[in-house]
């Protein structure tokens, strides 16, 4: 084989986005929004541009952003990371997983991951020789047995890969959830990528609970999170990652050979924005309102659902619509009712299927209405 | 050890530049220009931004920027490479050497590099468990024993890394190198890198030779290049690189999960400004009056030198100045003579000193003129 992943094949947000763009649907597949970010960051990265800050940024990113992170951090969670060498700024989320994976991964480690999971972990795995070891959340709550876990945590376990809010189910991790992962490693060299990039979609008052919460947790772990799903603009790539400063520089170690740094311009029109933290304060409030809108709309269809928790994702269940495979019945809504989701199969093992699609709910209320509108005579 | 890269350190280009940073010296070291870029290019980036292009681009990058890459390739070298399947756009240069290198190389595959070489190779090569084997380039003119390099290949060689225009040598392969590459790879799995990010700077009329001219050699290459060089913002990191649609497939399997995509706005302004060949096309006369009048200003200074072929650094040579090793002369140089540049013994096996340091002349007449000075009195 001239490829090392031969069974990987292209991402499906790629192909339910082309999909959608093919017929002309409304396209709640891929997570983005159909509205426009802020006026005021986009004017802020042109004046960065136009003030020179056009070459190299620090391989660790600029350093005005990892204190306006340093310091939403502290607000937000009051934990404490360094600017100077505990925060790298990345070319989005999934480039810090990609290298986090990387950087520590050897052939024959575990990694344990919980399904349905992010289609970037796996394949991160097996490049470098190590193994997926799957837990599976049960639907339709997507609840963590822990038991089980401790059961596959071993001397092999090298990583744990936790995602809250989690994406795609819409569930989060409450603060049992998190005490005992804190318990199950404590005192093993088992590392936590904790992928929180959707710390600021979390509703109905509830609380993000990051990994930096938890001290002994937090000594072990890379948090993970992204400017692009926070501030609307998906096509920036650009996030980060914190970590303690022995694990910090082992990432970096890695992270200057593959992209060196980040577009440095909207590093620095993205710090000018933090400085007001209204910015990302108002989140929860405004994609809360987008999600009440949308399940208000689809109440009587014949979709069942329980309110996503958080995320801008919501999954709809249809067993009582049909028996079809989810990848179908995702291609076959798209083709021919106008309407794309992202079928759940795809990020289980052996593709099991719980007749379960993710709608994408960051859009406009016309956009949702619609949507609503085509949900209703399914 | 918990770092899989137990011997790699921080790449000399950020140790240099936090240097010159630190003692306020004129930095020639790390490669990026002093000037801003073009006005019209940073206004077409922000109209990008104020027109939309801010949601994820398509894997393989914005498909107006892919077209006005394959018209360049094909108005330059005469080469055709589809844009559908057959261009990626990377996060700099340096992501597409990370990706391929993490494609195709697996754990006792034999990629043999030119010695001094750019230090992110060697890295990438050694975390996907493969060896590097090194040809030396003989300095002072740097070029090339094609016998030493055929007698190296074997069953094991998985990938040959070029690089033409050469950093840090400045030296340029010619037609019969590469001649001599092809027939060496002929009938062979072996896949060539091609690092081409200084195509355009080339100087004293000569052409510069890609990989893409000479057929049987395109037909197993990765052609990498960069429009952070080209068009002088290397803190955009965007690079795109050319395959056949094979290599380029495979290429896409890692691509997807490391970074997705790549800065959209940026991707889209590029796009429209390359839509004028002037802005390519200029490069090299650009390029060659700054080398030109750097060489004339040290001209009768104590350095040995033959002016550079390409890339935008001149290596100059001391050996009859001092015999100090060239890492701790470029950092006296720094810190007491206010001017920074690059040891070349950082890329060599060993360390092998040739006492050569490396000065970057993409420089303002101003800045030039200063560093003439101060190198006139060493
Ligand atoms: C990189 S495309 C995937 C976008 C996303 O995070 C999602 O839809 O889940
Ligand atoms: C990524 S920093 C290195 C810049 C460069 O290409 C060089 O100076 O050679």
């Amino acid at each position: 084989h001239i490829s090392k992943l031969p069974n990987v094949e292209t991402t499906i947000f790629s192909v339910m986005s082309k999909l959608a763009k093919k017929h002309d649907a409304i396209n709640l597949s891929q997570g983005f929004p159909d509205f426009g970010s802020d006026q005021k960051l986009i004017d802020l990265v042109c004046k960065a541009m136009n003030s020179g800050y056009n070459q190299y940024a620090p391989m660790a990113g600029n350093q005005e952003l990892r204190e306006a992170i340093a310091k939403k951090i502290e607000l937000l969670y009051g934990s404490i990371y360094h600017p100077e060498n505990e925060i790298t700024i990345t070319a989005g989320a999934t480039q810090a997983i990609f290298t986090i994976i990387n950087t520590f991964v050897k052939p024959n480690d575990e990694v344990i991951i919980f399904r349905p999971a992010y289609d970037s972990y796996q394949p991160a795995v097996t490049i470098n020789g190590g193994k997926t070891i799957s837990i599976q959340l049960k639907a339709p709550s997507f609840s963590v047995d822990w038991v089980e876990v401790k059961q596959k945590v071993n001397s092999r376990t090298r990583m744990i890969i936790i995602n809250t809010p989690h994406n795609p189910s819409g569930t989060v991790f409450s603060k049992s959830d998190m005490l005992k992962l804190q318990e199950i490693t404590r005192n093993t060299n088992i590392i936590v990528l904790s992928d929180e990039v959707y710390e600021h979609m979390i509703y109905d008052g509830e609380k993000h609970q990051s990994a930096c919460l938890f001290p002994d947790l937090k000594s072990r772990s890379f948090v993970v999170a992204s400017f692009c799903k926070t501030f609307h603009n998906t096509g920036w790539r650009i996030g980060y990652c914190c970590a303690p400063k022995e694990l910090m520089k082992a990432f970096m170690q890695l992270h200057q050979f593959n992209v060196f740094c980040v577009h440095h311009p909207t590093q620095k029109g993205i710090a000018d924005y933090m400085q007001n933290p209204k910015h990302y304060l108002d989140l929860p409030e405004f994609y809360q309102k987008k999600r009440d809108l949308f399940l208000n709309l689809i109440k009587d269809s014949r979709f069942k659902f329980t309110p996503s928790k958080g995320t801008y994702f919501q999954v709809l269940e249809y067993s009582e619509i049909t028996q079809e495979y989810d990848v179908d019945l995702a291609k076959k809504l798209t083709i021919e009712s106008g309407i794309a989701s992202i079928p759940l199969s795809v990020f289980n093992d052996d593709n099991l299927d719980n007749k379960v699609l993710r709608f994408c709910f960051a859009k406009t209320d016309e956009t949702l209405k619609k949507a609503a509108d085509i949900l209703n005579t399914i």
